[in-house]
C-alpha cells in the first residue's frame, strides 16, 4: 500500500534548494524522500499549498500581533478553511489516518487552526441530533467542562442543572465563582451555543452525575450575552493566543428538556431519571469517554511541535559555525559532541514518537469503530482499559518529551534562538499547554499506574492463567518473575546499541518499579494510611516512574519492532535501526539510579560507562543524517516560518541590508532630551 | 550589623492580610519577617513604594502591550527612574549591596528597568573619561560587541578599526552582513553612541586584537542614522520585549583617534601601537574583564524570577483544592507529595542560590576594588581566574534552576498558572536568555573545567605545596586521594538530612568527575587527537558535569556554612538547616548514577533509597514552612502582578462578576454567518 504511492510522490516532492546544508544532505545514508514515503504517506503536499497560496494565510516571521487581531485572523482562516473543505466525509472514513495528518498540516501552521475546526465539527456532530438543522446554521459552538476550581477532578464540578417537570425545562445555574466555566475554546469572543456539563438534579433532589446540555449563551444577531448568562474573555494566555478562550455563569438560565444529550441518560417529561447503565460510575466513565481522544491527539501535536523545533535547531546547527582548531577555521556546531548529545537524541524520540502516536491513533480508532457498533465484548472494554492507561502515559510522555527538547532547541540556536522570528518561543509557549490540558500530566499518570498495579496481584479476565492485554503492552508481565531475575549482558559498547538490549532493561525496569511500587504501597496501608494517601505517598520515585518506564517501553518496543519489520524498506532500517538504539539508551540512563542502585540489573563502573560510550557514538553516527532526518519531518519554509530553520540553510537571521530601510525614529528629541543624564532636566 | 537594622525594620515591614493562606502561616515554624531582616536587609521596601506610588509605573497583569507601545513605556519609566535616583554614588560606595537590591526590586518589576540604566550609567562612566560633558549630555548610549555570527567566540569577531594617521582617525567597517554588530541594547529605536568593540588594525596592516571605540551612530536631534552607519531594530523578541536590541554595520564610518578607549592599549597619532601589556592575550583578557561582572549579576537575575516564580505556585498550592480522601472534601494542593516534591526543592535552591549569589557578589566587588587599586598581586589574579571560573559555572547554574522551576511552576499551577496575567509565562520568557547572553552556558562549563583541570597535575603557586585559592573553593582538592578513597557512611534517613553528609558527598563527586575527567582528556590525546578535540569530546558526562558538581558543591558549601554560623539567629536556623540538607540531596539525586556506578562511594539498594526518603521526609517537614518561606522572598502584589499569588491568597483569576461587562462582540453578524456550518454560504 505504502509502495503504490511511491510513484506518484516521486513527482510531487520538490528537492530542496542548495546551500551550506548540502555537506550534510551529500554524506547522508540515506535517500529522505524514501524516509518521506515511508512515514508521511502522500497526503501532507495538497494542504501546505493550499495555505501556502491562499492570501488569506499570508504571515511574516516574527510579527507582533495584538491579540484581538490574532482573533480576527483566526476567524478569518477558520471559514476560510471550512470552505476549502480539505478532508470531506467520505475521505476520511476510508482513511482515518488522513484526518490526523490534515490536523498536523493545520497545527504546523498555527494550532487554533486544527482547535477551531475540530471543536466546531465535533460539536455539530453532537447538536444535529438534537435540534434542527436550520437553528444549527445560525450557531458557533463551544465546549464548556473545566470550571475555576475544578478541572482534572470532574467529579467535583458544581454546575448544576435542576429539572422543572411544569416547564418540562432545565435550569443551569453556577453556584458561585469558583464554578464557573473556564477555559471554554471559542467562548471569549463568538461562540452562540456551548455544551455545557452539569450535576443533573431531578425534582426529587437527587443528583444524577455530569451530564451535558446544549445552552444558548449569546444572540447569534448581535453576540450580546443572553439574559442569565455572565460570559467573558480570559484574557491573554502563555501561548495559542488565537483561540480565545472564555468564562461563563449561569443564572437561572432555562432550556428545553430535549437540550439534555442523551447518550448516558435521560428525564422523562414528568422527572424521572432513566438510564441504561447500572452502575452510576460506568455512566460517568461513559459521559466522559467521548472526551479522551484528546490525549491522543495531544500526543501528536507535541509531537508535531518537537518536529519543527527539530528542524530549526539541527538546520541552524548545520550552518552555525563556531570556534575551530584554529582561530581561522570554524567548525559548524553540529559538529560538537556537545551539541550533538543534546539535539540527536530528541531527533531519535521524534522518530519514536511518530511511529508510536501513528500505531496508537489507529488503535483509537479501532475503540471507536467498536463504540460506533456497540460493542459490549470483553475485549472491547479491555481494550478501552488499555488504550486509557496507555494515553495518561503517553501524552506525558509527547508533551514533555516536546517542551524539554524544544527549550534545548531554543538554547541550542543560542541567541537566534531568542529572536521571536525564528518561532523557538511560540513552538514552547504553544506546547506548554499539552502539559496541562485534557488533565495534568502528573494526575493523569496514577491512571497508568493503577491500571499496571491492577494487573500484579489481582487480575482482570487471563486467558488460560496468562496475561493477554488486546495492545499486548503488559503481557510480558506473565514473566514478572523470571525479569526480575534477569540482568544486563551486552558486553560491548556495538552490543549496547542494538534497541533489543533497551527493550530488555525496559522490561526489567518495569517489572522492577511494578514490584517496588506495590510494596511502597503495603507498607502506607499497614501503617494505617487510608487508599487515598497511600497512593498519594507512592507517586514519587514509584508509581510516577512506573508509568513513565511503561510507556517509554511501548514507545520503544513498537519502534523496535517497526525497524524489523518485513515491509520497512531495506535501506531505511541502518538509520532506522540506529535511531531506535539511540532513543532506548538515552531514556533509559534517566532511569539509571533504579537500574544500578540495586546489585542486580546493571552492576559496576563498566556497564554504565559502556552506555554512555554507546549514546556518543550512535549520536556522532547520526550527525551526518540528522539534516537528512529534519528535512523529512520539516514542512516547506512557509509553514516552518523560522529564516534560521529555512530549508536552503541560508543566514537570514533579520531584513538583509539592501531591503532595510533607515529605522523611523519613535521618540523625538524633545522626549530624548530630559534623559537620564541630562543633569539640568532633573 | 544585622541585628542593627532590626528595630527599624520591624516598623516597617507590614503584616500580610488574613486569608486562606492563614493556616500555613500560622503552622510555620519560625517568624517570617526575623528570616527578612536576616536575608534582606532593610532597603528593599523604599524601591517597591516608589513604583508603586508613581503612576507612571501603573500596569495591570496580562495586559497586551504592542511592542513600540513598550518601549515608549520603558523610555519613560527609565526617565523617571533618573529622576528618582534611587542609589546616589556616595550610598553604593557606602554599600555596594544596595546596587544589587536595587536591581532586584526593578527586576522584579521589569528587567528592562535593571538593563536600561544599567547600561546608561556604565556607559556614563566609561565615556566620561573621554569626551567632554556637553556631548555626553545629549547621548544615549549602548555597547556593541556580539555579531551576527559570533557572540561567545569573541576572538572571531570581524568589525574593524583602521588607523588612517593622515587624518588622525580611526575608519569603522563591518566586512560583511555576518559582521554586523548584533543584541546590541538601547541600539533598536534610540541610541545616539555606541561602544563598538572591534579589531584594532595599524597603518601597518598589524592587528592588535579587539579594543573598544566610541562610535556615534544616530543624529541626536532627529534620531536618524549618520551617514556610513546601518542601523535597525532586532524585532520582537521571546520576552524582555522593552529593551530594543538593535544591529549596526558601518561603511567607512570615521572616528577621531581619541574615541579608542585606552584602557589596554593606545596608537600614537603617528600610528605606532603602545600598550602596557606584553602579553597579547593577557591584553585581551583585560579588555573583556570589563564585561565579566555579567554573570555574577545574571545568577542573581534568574534567582529573582526563581522568587517570583515560586512564591506564585507555593501560593497557589495553598489555597487551591483538589481531590480529596471523600469527593466532598478536597485538600490543597501543597499537601500532596509529589507536588511537595516539585516545588519545595527548588525553594531550597532559592535559599540556596539568595545566599550564594550576595557572598560571591562581594567576592566580586572585593576584585573589583583590587582592580581599580591596581593591584598586581599574585592573589589579586588567582582571585581573578578563581571567579571567573566560579562565574562561568555559577551563571549555568543560576539560570538553568530558574528555568526548570519556573517550567515546573507554570505546570504546577495548572491551567492558571497558563494564563499570561499570572505571569509565569513572562517570568520563564524573561529568564530564557540567561542561558545564552554573556557567554552560552555550555560554553562556558569549559571554563570552569580548565580551571578545575589546572590544579589537578599543573599546580599554579601552591603555599608550603599546599593548594589555597583565594575563596577557597578548590581547597579539598589537597585530600584528593583520601576524598577518592572515602565512601558514604550515613547510615540513616535522619543522617541523610544533615547537609554535611551531601558537603562529603559532593567532594567525592568532584574528586570523581576531576579524575575521570583526567583520564578521558588523556585518553583522547593518546588516540592522537589534537587539544581541540580532546576537549570537546570530554564534554558530555565528564567535563560538564565536572563544573556543574564543582558550582554545586561551592553554592552548597556556603549555605551549609551560613546555617551553622554563629551569627545566624537561632530560631532560624533549624528551617535553615532543613532547607540546606534538602538542596544538597536533591542536586545530588541528579548525580546519582556517578555516585552508584562504581562499587565504592554508595553501593546497594539501602543509601540510594534513604536519600530519597530523606528528600520526601524534608519537604513533607518543611511543607508548613513553605508560604512563610515564599513571604520572605515575594515582593508586594504591586510588583508580583500575578493575581494567584497575592499575599492574601484569595482567587482573583479574572475580572471578577461584579465587576465585569458583558464582552463587547468583535465580530458583526454578516461576518459570523458564512462561518462554517452555513453550507448555503460555502
Amino acid at each position: 500500500c505504502i509502495s503504490a504511492n511511491f510513484a506518484k510522490m516521486s513527482a510531487e516532492v520538490a528537492d530542496l534548494p542548495s546551500g551550506p546544508l548540502d555537506i550534510y544532505r551529500n554524506a547522508a545514508s540515506f535517500s529522505w524522500k524514501d524516509m518521506l514515503r515511508f512515514i508521511e504517506g502522500d497526503e501532507i503536499q495538497k494542504v501546505f499549498r493550499t495555505l501556502e497560496h491562499d492570501p488569506v494565510f499570508a504571515r511574516r516571521p516574527g510579527e507582533d500581533v495584538p491579540i484581538e487581531k490574532m482573533r480576527e485572523l483566526a476567524f478569518l482562516r477558520v471559514k476560510q478553511l471550512f470552505r476549502y473543505d480539505l478532508l470531506p466525509d467520505y475521505e476520511f472514513y476510508g482513511n482515518p489516518w488522513k484526518y490526523v495528518i490534515l490536523n498536523d498540516c493545520l497545527g504546523m501552521y498555527d494550532w487554533v487552526y486544527k482547535c477551531l475546526p475540530h471543536i466546531q465539527n465535533t460539536i455539530y456532530v453532537v447538536i444535529l441530533r438534537h435540534v434542527n438543522e436550520s437553528v444549527c446554521l445560525q450557531f458557533f459552538g463551544c465546549f464548556a467542562l473545566t470550571e475555576l476550581s475544578h478541572g482534572s477532578n470532574t467529579r467535583a464540578m458544581r454546575t448544576t442543572a435542576t429539572y422543572d417537570p411544569s416547564a418540562q425545562e432545565f435550569v443551569i445555574n453556577s453556584p458561585d465563582f469558583e464554578a464557573a466555566k473556564f477555559w471554554v475554546g471559542n467562548l471569549g469572543k463568538t461562540a452562540t451555543h456551548a455544551i455545557v456539563f452539569a450535576q443533573l438534579y431531578t425534582p426529587d433532589q437527587v443528583c444524577h452525575g455530569l451530564h451535558s446540555f446544549i445552552v444558548p449563551v449569546r444572540d447569534p444577531k448581535t453576540l450580546l450575552a443572553l439574559p442569565g448568562v455572565l460570559v467573558g474573555d480570559m484574557g491573554k494566555k502563555v501561548g495559542q493566543n488565537g483561540l480565545d478562550n472564555g468564562f461563563a455563569m449561569f443564572h437561572n438560565v432555562r432550556i428545553p428538556r430535549e437540550n439534555l444529550l442523551n447518550s448516558t441518560g435521560e428525564v422523562t417529561p414528568d422527572g424521572r431519571y432513566v438510564t441504561p447503565y447500572k452502575d452510576p460510575n460506568k455512566r460517568f466513565g461513559a459521559s466522559l469517554g467521548a472526551l479522551s481522544g484528546g490525549r491522543v491527539s495531544i500526543i501528536r501535536m507535541a509531537l508535531v511541535n518537537l518536529k519543527q523545533a527539530l528542524t530549526i535547531a539541527i538546520r541552524f546547527s548545520g550552518t552555525r559555525r563556531q570556534f575551530g582548531p584554529k582561530d581561522t577555521e570554524e567548525v559548524p556546531v553540529i559538529e560538537y559532541q556537545l551539541q550533538q548529545w543534546r539535539l540527536i537524541p530528541y531527533l531519535a524520540a521524534a522518530y519514536a514518537l511518530e511511529h508510536f502516536s501513528k500505531t496508537f491513533y489507529m488503535n483509537f480508532v479501532e475503540f471507536q469503530v467498536g463504540l460506533l457498533q456497540r460493542d459490549k465484548s470483553e475485549r472491547q472494554s479491555e481494550l478501552g482499559r488499555e488504550i486509557h492507561a496507555m494515553a495518561c502515559a503517553g501524552k506525558p510522555l509527547g508533551s514533555w518529551t516536546a517542551q524539554r527538547g524544544i527549550q534545548e532547541c531554543r538554547e541550542a540556536c543560542g541567541g537566534h534562538g531568542y529572536l521571536a522570528m525564528n518561532r523557538l518561543g511560540d513552538l514552547r509557549n504553544d506546547n506548554d499547554p499539552n502539559c496541562t490540558y485534557e488533565g495534568d500530566n502528573n494526575v493523569l499518570l496514577q491512571q497508568t499506574s493503577s491500571y499496571l498495579l491492577s494487573w500484579l496481584h489481582s487480575k482482570p479476565p487471563v486467558k488460560q492463567g496468562r496475561i493477554e492485554s488486546p495492545l499486548h503492552t503488559v503481557d510480558f508481565l506473565n514473566d514478572f518473575h523470571q525479569i526480575l531475575e534477569s540482568k544486563f549482558t551486552a558486553s560491548t559498547e556495538e552490543a549496547c546499541m542494538d534497541s533489543a538490549v533497551s527493550v530488555a532493561a525496559y522490561k526489567w525496569l518495569v517489572c522492577f518499579l511494578l514490584d517496588g511500587s506495590y510494596i511502597r504501597l503495603q507498607q502506607q496501608r499497614s501503617m494505617g494510611k487510608d487508599e487515598f494517601e497511600a497512593r498519594n505517598n507512592s507517586q514519587v520515585y514509584y508509581c510516577h516512574s512506573l508509568s513513565m518506564a511503561y510507556i517509554e517501553l511501548t514507545c520503544l518496543q513498537r519502534f523496535d519492532e517497526l525497524t524489523r519489520a518485513e515491509d520497512t524498506p531495506a535501506d531505511l532500517r541502518a538509520v532506522l535501526r540506529k535511531l531506535c538504539g539511540l532513543y532506548g539508551l538515552w531514556c533509559l540512563s534517566n532511569h539509571m539510579p533504579h537500574c544500578t542502585r540495586v546489585s542486580g540489573y546493571l552492576s559496576g563502573r563498566q556497564p554504565a560507562e559502556m552506555i554512555q560510550k554507546a549514546i556518543l557514538s550512535l549520536c556522532a553516527q547520526l550527525k551526518n543524517d540528522s539534516v537528512a532526518l529534519v528535512d523529512v519531518l520539516a514542512p516547506p519554509d512557509f509553514i516552518l516560518n523560522s529564516p534560521i530553520g529555512y530549508a536552503d540553510g541560508q543566514v537570514r537571521t533579520l531584513p538583509l541590508p539592501p531591503q532595510s530601510k533607515a529605522p523611523q525614529p519613535i521618540l523625538t528629541l524633545s522626549s530624548l532630551r530630559p534623559l537620564g543624564l541630562c543633569q539640568e532636566a532633573l
